[in-house]
């Protein structure tokens, strides 16, 4: 008898007939003989609705009072999963994430999980109950007000109790059956994995692989809760997110990831000397703008230099005014911006002990002429910045050159 | 400074828009100088349809879980109204049942209030802040699950916080702006009142003027609030619930009330001997059917009797099928029912004091030619179930009859 974890995002409870299939399916995992705890999102298309409604009635609504309003969808369909769960003959019970011993710090609308009190889930499992769960939210420890953990907090909520909890496995069902070597709307032989790291799954959720909440993955990693992911729509066998093995670090590469959502920006002829480029990046962070790839040319004469970044794309304008304000301050030379770039990345924690990973990317992309405007790498990736039009042709490419429609190891 | 309850109804938050007027006259009720606490009901529309999906998922939704599902609706809107007044330049905390304190017992779908820790609003109003709070539930002092008050529940919540804030008045907005001596649907000259006590209010809301959860007029009454009913659409003055005065006793009948909500059935031939109709009753009642007007004639004989009752439309069939095999075992004759009836009252505390108000009742029903078929009475009320076609008729002659166009006192 296994301790199962499952999350079902809000496409796969986002009708009456879905909410149908996915109480079939906890039920039936029931039957095997498992303990199930099942955390659910809203229905699809809930929570936007209630942002909009919200941002009609206030251009700055009161994020505590979002929470409020916004951990409501997640109440309804834990509701509607239980309902039907004991309409076809087995026991359920639907819990808030305050039922569920959830805290969270007072960081209203993007709280952070301090503590899971699971003595109330057990109970209930232990009377033979399934328990549903509204994902997304806790309680904050200092007002016993209701929080939420951010955009795609229910996968954050699912890992976290299932760590709590030390379940076998958290299951992620979604509306993909997996992670693949890449986007298969770009490249048609894109291969799912049947396993990948921690670490990978990381750098490809940060790089544009929508999936799975970066944060929910830094927990199972620091748990070492064994996450799968899987379809809700098929059911088949999807990838399993877990510790690094002897077996992923013989494969060099395990995928491709691009990012559309990216902009450069740059500034000429800036001086080249220390606390210069302190003073630009402090004054784009206290506008809490992320900046990404940052490149400084070694300048010819030791005096004057060029500096460019990357920021998100909407983000671009923000920047490139605070920009524009900074030349004149520090008697810089033109500042430009261009949005039209994007960021391709190959991941695998087999390149750390495989050299040339990067040659080949960078001889890939030139090979198809594809100017590279940024480079930045990290143990186990390495990201060019690319002009946005060569983005599917650099995806293809790079997947092709990197063996990954082949099955390795 | 006074400390005003209010309480807007499903309607009067039924759109954006709705909430905007109402945000904007809770904000000016604190303007005036007064403290202000807001119950809110759902949006009108949500909470059935959030039934209708719960139904399309189980033919008997388990009751623990249909309050988790429905108390989401008040959450919302409360949230709304909360953030669209923080919008407007005031400050507003939106409170679910829990943060108010209101403990309930452990009746799913049909709690009852048993206490009201007011602390945390009073903490808020001190600092200057409105209160929203989300109307219709409360939490069970057993299990800390979500409970609701049932039906109207909200006017429940708005009086039992009223009564534990000891406030000055509870306003009740909701779409019409008063309690009416008759439904001014039928009688074009009905009058709105200006005060009504708390036992005609009940008696009123009891016999199908639907303004007012009757609950909510019980412990207005218990707890001396004044309960206003009016408008949110006109804001125009409406009616006082209060207790009884002088000036309410000179008055002989203040209102016509009528529900068509009303089948009679009729069993003939039985038993006169005691037992008997504790026995029809009894199986009635184990049924959860509510039995209204009771009339046994006399027996010629002292040995055969005929009985005939009333209840509620909906479960004329459900009563019928239980009365027929209550004939076969008791060797009775014919049963029968009639749906085609209605109960006409009129309803005044002055009655008491003054004599021959049911004279005048039968004689005005008698002079249109309208048969009585049965007549129950309690202090302050007399009612008389006639048949359906007839009601229109008979709430516009009784109230001409009793001088109900012409104001009094």
């Amino acid at each position: 008898m296994a301790l199962i974890v499952q999350k079902y995002g809000g496409t796969s409870v986002g009708s009456l007939e879905r909410i149908n299939i996915v109480a079939q399916h906890i039920k039936e995992t029931q039957e095997k003989g498992n303990k199930v705890v099942a955390i659910v999102s809203a229905m699809a298309g809930e929570t936007d609705k209630l942002i909009k409604m919200a941002k009609e009635l206030s251009k700055h609504p009161s994020d505590r009072e979002m929470d409020l309003l916004l951990s409501s969808g997640e109440r309804i369909s834990s509701a509607l999963v239980a309902i039907r769960i004991n309409e076809i003959g087995a026991k359920a019970v639907a819990l808030t994430g305050r039922q569920c011993g959830i805290v969270t710090d007072e960081v209203h609308t993007k709280a952070r999980i301090k503590s899971i009190n699971s003595k109330r889930i057990f109970e209930h499992l232990d009377n033979n109950e399934i328990v549903i769960v509204a994902g997304f939210q806790g309680i904050s420890y200092t007002t016993g007000d209701v929080t939420t953990l951010g955009r795609g907090g229910s996968d954050t909520t699912a890992v976290a109790i299932a760590a709590a909890l030390k379940a076998d496995v958290c299951e992620i069902y979604t509306d993909v059956d997996g992670i693949y070597t890449a986007d298969p709307r770009i490249v048609s032989n894109a291969r799912k994995l049947n396993k990948i790291s921690y670490s990978e799954m990381m750098e490809l959720a940060s790089l544009g692989a929508k999936v799975l909440q970066i944060r929910s993955v830094e927990f199972g990693m620091k748990y070492e809760v064994p996450i799968m992911v899987l379809s809700s729509f098929t059911f088949n066998p999807g990838t399993l997110v877990t510790k690094e093995d002897k077996e992923m670090e013989k494969i060099v590469v395990s995928g491709i990831a691009h990012d559309k959502n990216q902009a450069r920006l740059k500034i000429n002829d800036v001086s080249d000397q220390p606390g210069v480029a302190a003073r630009i990046f402090n004054e784009i962070a206290k506008s809490n703008i992320n900046v990404d790839m940052i490149v400084q040319n070694v300048s010819d004469d030791g005096k004057r230099t060029d500096i460019s970044f990357t920021v998100p794309r909407d983000d671009a304008e923000k920047a490139f005014e605070i920009l524009k304000r900074l030349a004149k301050d520090l008697n810089a030379g033109e500042v430009s911006v261009n949005k039209d770039v994007a960021k391709v990345s190959v991941v695998g924690v087999g390149m750390r002990s495989h050299p040339g990973v990067a040659a080949r990317m960078f001889n890939t992309l030139s090979s198809e002429n594809i100017n590279i405007r940024a480079i930045s790498t990290s143990e186990i990736k390495i990201s060019c910045l690319i002009d946005e039009k060569y983005t599917e042709l650099a995806v293809r490419s790079l997947h092709e050159s990197f063996g990954l429609d082949k099955e390795s190891a």
